[in-house]
């Protein structure tokens, strides 16, 4: 049994993306985060912190997205969606998690929630500013591994293989849509991002959550 | 070839750690970070980010302090420093890694470089005090897991077994040493801490790094 708890538009689109790429049957479990569902007695005994994605996964209960994601493509090894042991690709691949989610993904959370870092609205709105900058500055660093890889003819972030990293990659990008430097305007990161949104997997979870455009 | 790029008493104490306790041979390169080596354009060919720790590897590089960690444990299934692939701890241990260095870990790195996220003094105060807060409010949450461990007689963050997850909680709480609810002060956490310090890979780099007191 898998059982998902997610809201739309949230991170728990990466573990989702990852479900339907490998093609397993699950059950969506939709918490209300607007109305602070997240932070009910019930969801707390699955995360103490309080935030989706939860996977309830044969009787274990895994939160944190990136772990959800990585133990899904461990869990299939003939689909691929991470290096094997051993394959030299694996450490960079470990690499590039820990960066996404403690650098980007974690720049991206103070953007969207400054008041967490600062009790006043002048601090929040300095965090915010530092935090979208350096959201700036790590993209340059996903669009200079991106151009690395066309170079060489590799559409994927990782090289010639479809992997979670580009499903972690094209959340993270998509969160900044609205910003005034949005990944989409990055040169070396657009295509990809076009890329992505071709792979049914990715389209199918677009649809399930019904998006308003623009959808990166 | 195993060389770990490192600065006593930083983020490379971790890997340094891992890399004792399988007893592999290794080399230390000093960076001295006091003088901004790591900003140096040799030190940014290694990691873009300007961090220690680096691993150069059998010719890769890896950086990230977490995936350096896990990699050295898969290299080493023989030691047993992660739950192997199928092991039900193993999903445990991916969710508490991210949750280490996206959480613990990036409010400790807000703390001690609050300027990073403000430009005044009074924004970088705030960012400070609220990144205080959160990582005694996490804490709580390493000292719940110990402290279910320790009720079960597991001595060890994952239960039975020294893992990587041990070594990296450590060094978090001793990066607690000089605030005004230190780790140490956690009844839960304490005696994990001092049960660590006994340990012959952890006493090494301690004394390694010439460390003055208290080492947590």
């Amino acid at each position: 049994m898998i059982r998902l708890h997610h809201s739309p538009s949230s991170a728990s689109m990466a573990p989702q993306i990852v479900l339907e790429a490998l093609g397993w049957p699950h059950e969506l479990v939709p918490v209300d985060t607007q109305a602070g569902q997240q932070r009910s007695e019930e969801f707390l005994k699955l995360n103490p912190n309080g935030r989706v994605p939860v996977l309830e996964w044969n009787g274990q209960v895994i939160f944190e997205t990136a772990a959800i994601c990585w133990h899904l493509a461990e869990q299939a090894p003939e689909a691929g969606l991470i290096p094997a042991i051993g394959d030299p690709l694996r450490p960079q691949a470990l690499k590039w998690m820990m960066w996404l989610t403690n650098t980007l993904q974690s720049d991206l959370i103070l953007h969207f929630y400054p008041g967490r870092w600062s009790q006043t609205e002048a601090g929040a709105a300095e965090v915010r500013q530092q935090a979208t900058a350096r959201v700036n500055a790590a993209l340059f660093q996903v669009q200079d591994q991106l151009q690395a890889q066309a170079a060489a003819g590799q559409p994927w972030f990782l090289g010639d293989r479809f992997s979670i990293l580009d499903v972690y990659v094209f959340m993270l990008c998509r969160w900044t849509r609205h910003f005034d430097h949005p990944a989409r305007g990055y040169p070396g990161i657009a295509p990809f991002l076009k890329h992505m949104l071709a792979q049914p997997c990715v389209d199918r979870v677009m649809r399930q959550q019904a998006l308003p455009q623009p959808w990166v």
